[in-house]
């Protein structure tokens, strides 16, 4: 079988109504394809001209004097069908289908899509769009795009891939990023994803060997499966992988659905399984490429805290502003840098951000030199943000840092150049074009890129997810909804503790039950039909005694069915007022397209106000669970705080990991034919002291799609 | 007396240090005055020549033919004295000093810089800097600056003032938005502010007529009462006042420290007042500058809501994720804009953000310029964010959108284009630039510009601060700290409901007293020398009867005397246990710069978790306080909530108010010489069901430098 690097390192490339007309699409991708040089065949369809731009023209298909690797067309619609047919009859490997209004404007669109695809299928031709920007590739010289982005003197090759579902975003960001001398290996706009898809990209760039980051712009996924393994691969394969993922608002997710009618899918889910993989979002396309160059040119370097270089006192002050609101931090330099410093600074200067306005005196020679190696040497600093101002010698002095990074004390660390001059910086910047040195042109810009290697960096790969001893898997009890009985007995199966309950009719069986339980009590509605009980005023707590349970039943009664009159009431909870220092919600859900999921986050009224969740994907292992439930807001409360103790920590990983394996368990179950949706949620979880172990004192589920 | 207006307005210049030699500072800054053309005399001084670029020069001040209006110079700091004193006795109005290490470089640089401000004083010349860049008035065609920025054709007069203390930064911002074709009416670079400072200036630009927007650079504020005195006299004026701020970080603040000595003073005080006088505080100064161009182009024009009109679905999906998570609405087009709308797009494309891929033909005329028209027409429309991504047609289609925008039913209502592409998209700036139209070349330039101006946007002045009726003007109780109990007495004289309590010694004497004050009850420790009681145990909620009364007592007794065996313990308070649906914090402060602030946030636990406070110059109006209240994320708990009622509101706001009040009373007897420092908290102040009031239940205060 032909495998993808054939594809997409074609040796013969046939233009489907190639012209010299420029006003033409077919003219202005011919045009391109030989201004670049491309080492391959190249056949020009046209049967009206014997040769177009001194290049020999075929009147068809069958007429070259072999298959084709690859075709490319831009055809009308309605025209598409016969050519691929055509193509791939005459044996071409692979097809690039410009034209757009197939999938993405309807149902007659994708019917018509659906036969192109089968055609070229009958005889295993592959495709790429329709409804796509097409390919640059400047590892084969290769460009079958017909951007104006494209109409530069040469490429720049770097190992720099990228896959994009938006082709105008492909075409935008060659053209800017050119400008910004970042190269590429290959560019592919995926279009409508007929055939090829994205992930069938990105396996071709993890095994591509001149490509050494990947960068996407995604809208949808296709194959969540294949998505995580690839995300693997590429962490095997040491590659990272950035992504830009539109859909993270809710109007975002509308413009994605409205423009290639992907389904944008849950951006929360997307995100932990990112997390989990060390797939890299980011808001910015232009941001994700500088983070590239940069990782390129500093392969498998972490970074942390920085060194900030500056020549304006002011363009440090708001430097240090952006990083440390961005959770960026500025090294502290050792008392050795700090000497080493004082011998070039006034005193109080000697220190990070190091501004070179603070020098003692104008004539230090190479004193940018002398002060990035410093900086650089000192084993707090893993990167030197060069922050540069309009000055009479930015050209020479941006030189002058770059040599002092090339120092052996500086021990090869990353730096990051932001050139806040504009033309002043002109050959400054085209010196680091030159060296392959990272830069940006804004504070901001260079903030983003920080944040996001950092967190890269940062990364800690899961441990296997282990079940619990003795925890059984669990089979789903039906489908439904399920009320708080129903679903706490199901999670203590599971070996989360919940509290102990008694269920009775009225206000005389209650007070006839409650020694049973103890004061004081809580007591609850029970109805199939109220899922937010207290909203209806169905839930009372702190009972004292036996007088004002009765009151408190009759008064329930009176209220649940003036504000729910067509709730069933099944009767009252009877349930222990359990002590916890902290309340949190543990929940469970099954995403569409990256199945269990498990959230753990700030309880009681706190969920709304606070938004502080941690979505994992499920199952969990016990130290990732530990390190999300200790990167919430609320987490400084699970230690010691205002005179109490710690509290217990490992019973909130286990119930997490627990309800983990429960979604987990579901989502087999789906699987084998059960239930197709969930969610379960433990709202509040008690937490109590260290020891004292955690209680689910209230709780619902649905499964299935009732 | 000589006016700012006239000093920046010379009609000479004198140039000390005049030369040919462009190595030097005096060369290049005489060079950049002579090219830009300056309708005024210049003087060049230099006795070792007759002439200088054909300019006739001068052995001394004293041999010009008058007094200049103004001088600058760079002379060696010892030699600084000496020419400011023949300058000012030769009866020069201004001067520049460019030279650095004054007060910049610590005290003898300090003594220095005062002597040469007293000599100029002594014959009324006022001075810039020192340690500053100087002076650009494109206005006046007049540059008194060396930065190699200013080495352009010609200057861009535009009227946008912009005043920093960092020179640096000006000669950056400069230099930048001068490739935008950003200008300028004037520019200045404050230096030390040895004489005239940062709001002098800025008195000036309110003043100046050339001028409809102030922007500035701030590092420290010198002279508070001025600040909010212009700030209020440019709002007056119908000119907006932009200001970057160095110092929100600590790291921020630290390297603005060692910039110019200045005092970054307290970032949260300083916001509040730039709140209360709409004064917009933005993060990056280059998206000020682009602000500014904004608002100059559409004077007056609120921003709430946004159209989005973009040439790829992706960058429209990216688009309406920034701003969404930005705060910033999409504007939710009528009915009958979405019919307008698809008349020339597809099916479920006529929406907020408009892709002009959508579109039904590629043969529809104008296809930018109606769909301009169209989306800015709409009532909910505010602004229309033009987001260009590279294409062959991005300049002509560019000027389609421009022209849309122009057509009467577009009524004139602000764009913003967001040029993604690099080269391709260049002359389509020049256009934007010739129309004096505003663009930036990032997606989050522009949400950053559209966030401040919708802030700007929404002020509403505040009404009068009201003392409340009956509530006299309270007098500190003198110095020192002030525990619980007196700092509620004192809360209470100004109105504020606190709790009833009664002091015992012991446990014996406690559960005499109960009765008094009734179960259940809540215990705490009284010391003055325990700050926070609950962190050693100080604190007992929810005692039920005299039994665990007495054992509390016990407990508490030796706990505190094991974990803070230092503290006298006055006795302990036995306190009613006051309901409440939730908590909140009540404080105020006394800002070293800005006097009397009073703070309202999130209460109890949620204080440090959460950080949801609002921070108000003290006295606040009643609106104002309600506005900061309902702008907390802890707001929604003040509503109705899960099945339970409003809360009391205006019982809240009430409190806020008088608290205000009296930080206010002691803000005034600090300037009758009486506590020159205060710091009073309720935590919690307890809030109830509307109509029902509010109770603070915890207080302490520190009055005077304690």
């Amino acid at each position: 079988m032909t495998t993808l690097k054939n594809l997409l390192n074609p040796r013969s490339v046939a233009v489907i109504g190639a012209s010299e007309d420029q006003t033409k699409f077919g003219g202005r991708l011919y045009k391109t394809l030989l201004q670049h040089q491309y080492a391959g065949e190249v056949y020009p369809i046209n049967p009206a001209r014997e040769s177009l731009f001194g290049l020999k023209t075929f009147p068809s298909i069958d007429a070259t004097p072999q298959a084709p690797d690859m075709v490319v067309m831009a055809l009308p619609r309605d025209k598409v069908k016969e050519s691929i047919t055509a193509c791939a009859a005459r044996g071409a490997k692979a097809g690039i289908i410009i034209t757009s209004k197939f999938s993405d404007e309807g149902a007659q669109g994708l019917a018509l899509e659906r036969e192109v695809v089968a055609a070229a299928q009958a005889h295993g031709m592959r495709l790429i769009g329709p409804n796509c920007l097409g390919l640059i590739s400047p590892t084969n010289k290769l460009v079958l795009c017909s951007s104006p982005a494209l109409n530069v003197p040469s490429l720049i090759e770097a190992p720099i891939g990228f896959i994009s579902q938006s082709g105008a975003l492909m075409g935008t960001l060659f053209d800017r990023s050119y400008g910004m001398g970042i190269g590429f290996s290959h560019c592919v706009s995926v279009g409508n994803q007929a055939d090829l898809e994205l992930c069938d990209f990105i396996e071709f760039l993890i095994e591509d060997e001149r490509t050494q980051v990947i960068t996407s712009y995604v809208e949808g996924i296709k194959s969540p499966e294949r998505f995580v393994d690839l995300a693997r691969r590429a962490r095997a394969a040491g590659k990272p992988w950035l992504m830009v993922k539109a859909g993270a608002s809710d109007d975002g997710r509308r413009a994605a659905y409205s423009h290639t009618a992907s389904l944008a899918g849950d951006f929360a889910a997307l995100k932990a399984i990112c997390a989990r993989e060390n797939v890299i979002m980011m808001d910015d396309p232009l941001n994700m490429l500088s983070l590239a160059r940069a990782m390129v040119r500093y392969p498998n370097r972490r970074v942390r805290d920085v060194a900030i270089l500056t020549t304006s006192g002011g363009g440090g002050a708001i430097s240090a502003d952006q990083l440390s609101s961005s959770g960026i931090g500025l090294a502290r330099f050792h008392d050795a840098t700090r000497a080493a410093l004082a011998e070039h600074y006034s005193e109080g200067q000697a220190s990070n951000p190091v501004d070179i306005g603070g020098r003692k005196s104008d004539a230090t020679p190479k004193l940018g030199m002398l002060t990035s190696e410093i900086a650089l040497a000192d084993a707090a600093t893993d990167l030197a943000l060069m922050v540069l101002t309009t000055a009479p010698d930015v050209p020479a002095f941006t030189r002058q840092l770059a040599d002092g990074a090339e120092r052996p004390a500086a021990g090869g660390k990353p730096t990051l150049y932001v050139m806040l001059p504009g033309r002043v910086a002109e050959p400054a910047r085209q010196m680091l074009v030159e060296r392959g040195l990272p830069y940006v042109d804004t504070l901001a810009e260079g903030t983003a890129i920080l944040r996001a290697w950092k967190s890269w960096s940062l990364y800690e790969a899961p441990d296997a997810p282990q079940r619990p001893a003795g925890m059984a898997p669990l089979q789903a009890p039906g489908e439904g909804l399920f009320g708080e009985a129903a679903s706490k007995a199901w999670l203590a199966s599971a070996g989360i503790p919940v509290n102990q309950e008694r269920l009775v009719k009225s206000a005389a069986e209650a007070v006839a039950a409650a020694d049973d339980v103890g004061y004081p009590m809580v007591l609850k509605i029970v109805s199939p039909d109220i899922a937010h009980k207290s909203d209806v005023g169905g839930v009372v707590l702190n009972i004292a005694d036996a007088q004002e349970l009765r009151a408190r039943v009759e008064t329930m009664q009176a209220r649940v069915s003036r504000e729910a009159p067509q709730a069933r009431i099944e009767g009252y909870s009877l349930q222990k007022q359990e002590s916890g220092e902290l309340e949190l919600l543990v929940g469970a859900r099954r995403d569409p397209q990256f199945g269990a999921q498990v959230v753990v986050g700030a309880g009681g009224v706190l969920v709304e106000l606070l938004e502080d969740v941690a979505v994992m994907p499920a199952p969990i292992d016990a130290a990732s669970a530990r390190r999300a439930v200790q990167a919430l807001k609320i987490a400084p409360l699970l230690g010691a705080y205002r005179g109490r103790g710690a509290l217990d920590l490992d019973a909130v990983v286990d119930a997490v990991v627990r309800l983990s394996w429960l979604a987990h368990d579901l989502e087999g179950s789906q699987e084998r034919g059960g239930a197709t949706d969930f969610e379960i949620e433990i709202n509040p979880l008690k937490v109590r002291l260290a020891g004292q172990g955690v209680v689910a004192v209230d709780a619902r589920a649905r499964l299935g799609n009732a």
